[in-house]
């Protein structure tokens, strides 16, 4: 599929011609998916029910939605790092529409995942030898606040859900989405290309993802990789707060962050305490910018992948600790359940703090990968 | 002093006298510390200062005291693993004073680290970028809960840290520590060794330390180091409970465990949930027992000596652990605190995993440390 390498015969191609087969394919998926994800929506109740409920699946999300998501990201990807071939107000609003469609749509499936996370993580943190060989008692056990505390959060969490599946069910049928529809119905038939796109691939693709790839590098340099790099350094409990983000109006930086609602209508937003986060958000957009661009020129890719999920795994963790902080919040819940909410907060942080370490680990090993990219600057660790 | 390896005459000394010569040092130690620690003692007032007063130290504790456990640690080690080179009720006696000595001096600084390490973590975790250089804002900042749990910690652990000094000033001048005093004495004077002690070194002194030393393997190997081995398994935060160990009545099991004393009044002693620590600490035990034995015999031990420290480490999380969970259990508390020491908890937890790890990568260095010592087992890690 898209992750093929290129032919013998594709290595002849034009710039523009290998890049609008890219954009082609993924369109193509984009609209195959996009029905599919209607129906999904318009299937589902206004109001959802919570994990407790055995008809929902807590893992996967709908699949209409994953692959018009997945479709969308790499569209996005490949307009912002060969966005020198396209006209560029063109490309511009394009990449706008494509944003507004991936925090719409990303959010659901994201707070699914987050009930997810949490309530397993509440589980496994309160287990009493359910399972019989997994171990020894949980970290909660007996403490009466656990059900409490589970029963909230998944309140909260299913409430969030409730909300974005309004604002979806309310954009399914809207204009603006059946404007986007257009515009991938027109990249299927033709990208609108620039004169440079004539060029050879290794002399006009591949130097623009050696710009991604390098603005990747340069920001993991800039990370605190060696606070990272050893185990158990403390380096995401100790030293980062729980970020809170505002759920609403707030510009999302970039394509490819899913938006990150506070899940409790509450939540007092502190951004000064994001700070430490935002740079390894900032180097997840950058890893798939990297991978789509590297999908482009037909490299596999793997091993952004792999950094990808991790950075995926990191962010989840991040948004769910939020969660948990805010959930801790709400007024008049017993000292119980606080405590254990602090439990789950902290437990999420050392998610946190175990996705840098495997980052720390998993990301010399790109040099090897990428030896195929000639020019490329492969990324040294001390 | 006592880490010192024999000299080229030691090497024809018999087990006696080898044996003999340690515990004269160890039990000059100990006479020479005991008034410095009964001056200390009645110097510190009944009531201790809390640690926000500049007063007290919170990393070191008393000088004479230390000096004392050191020795008391020692002789009860030697007497255990060279038991059958001693009249044996006398040894049995010997040792059970003093393990008695050991409890209850061992408390009071063992409750003034548990201060330090949960006040500074606390701090730490609520830290707003006091320090400038140490990054970026706490997890708890801003947090109203913050303040009110540090007062409580305190609060509680300043009354623990009383209570042992009383039982401290009413020992202290008693005749069961006169009396201990006297074997003591007589131990500087000459050990009341059996026969067999007239043997070689190698034959009489270095198969008992072997057996010391294979109990540990044995036990080590035991352990789930598998999980441990890996970082961020979650081995310690996802599957262990609080400890709440009960804080007077119960039996230690044996010399070298210091005192857990719950910290706070309450606390439900559930002992099943301690049982995946127990393991754990019963190396601690047996790598100072290794450690003593290998004194004795002229070997540095510098290894033990750092798995020493990890599993103290281990020990005092675990400890810590448990006061922050007792404190959550104070009536009247409000969420915010209750919310605060779960994250506290959790914290302590992830210091009693990251001592594990510590520990699966210290362990397999064992076996170069101690290749002089023949036909011991040497430690196998898969």
């Amino acid at each position: 599929m898209t992750d093929a390498p290129m032919t013998a015969s594709a290595s002849t191609a034009t710039a523009g011609e290998v890049l609008s087969r890219y954009l082609t394919e993924q369109a193509g998926n984009f609209l195959r998916a996009l029905p599919q994800a209607v129906g999904e929506a318009g299937a589902r109740p206004g109001t959802l029910p919570s994990l407790n409920s055995p008809a929902v699946s807590p893992s996967a999300g709908p699949a209409g939605t994953g692959e018009l998501l997945r479709a969308v990201r790499r569209i996005g990807g490949a307009l912002h790092t060969f966005g020198s071939l396209f006209d560029p107000s063109w490309a511009e609003e394009s990449r706008a529409e494509l944003r507004w469609l991936l925090n719409l749509l990303a959010q659901e499936p994201a707070l699914l995942r987050r009930s997810a996370r949490l309530l397993t993580a509440l589980d496994t943190l309160s287990a009493t030898d359910r399972a019989g060989e997994a171990g020894g008692p949980g970290m909660l056990a007996g403490h009466q606040g656990a059900p409490k505390a589970r029963a909230l959060l998944d309140r909260q969490l299913t409430l969030a859900r409730t909300r974005a599946h309004s604002a979806v069910l309310q954009e399914l049928r809207s204009a603006r989405l059946h404007a986007l529809a257009d515009r991938m119905t027109l990249l299927v038939g033709e990208a609108p290309l620039l004169a440079p796109a004539g060029g050879r691939v290794a002399e006009v693709l591949l130097p623009q993802a050696e710009v991604a790839f390098g603005a990747l590098v340069g920001a993991v340099q800039a990370l605190p990789l060696q606070r990272a790099a050893t185990a158990y350094q403390g380096d995401a409990l100790h030293r980062l707060g729980p970020a809170v983000v505002k759920s609403s109006g707030a510009p999302v930086p970039s394509q490819g962050r899913s938006a990150v609602a506070g899940g409790a209508g509450a939540g007092d937003a502190d951004s000064a305490l994001a700070a430490d986060d935002a740079p390894w958000h900032r180097v997840r957009i950058l890893v798939k910018r990297a991978r789509y661009a590297g999908e482009v020129c037909g490299r596999s890719g793997r091993e952004l992948e792999g950094l990808d999920q991790v950075l995926d795994r990191h962010q989840e963790a991040a948004d769910a600790a939020v969660t948990a902080a805010t959930a801790a919040r709400t007024p008049r819940i017993t000292p119980a359940t606080a405590y254990v909410l602090g439990v789950v907060h902290a437990d999420q942080r050392l998610e946190v703090e175990a996705a840098r370490y495997a980052f720390g680990c998993q990301w010399p090993s790109l040099s090897f990968g990428l030896d195929g990219w000639e020019g490329s600057p492969a990324p040294r660790m001390a």
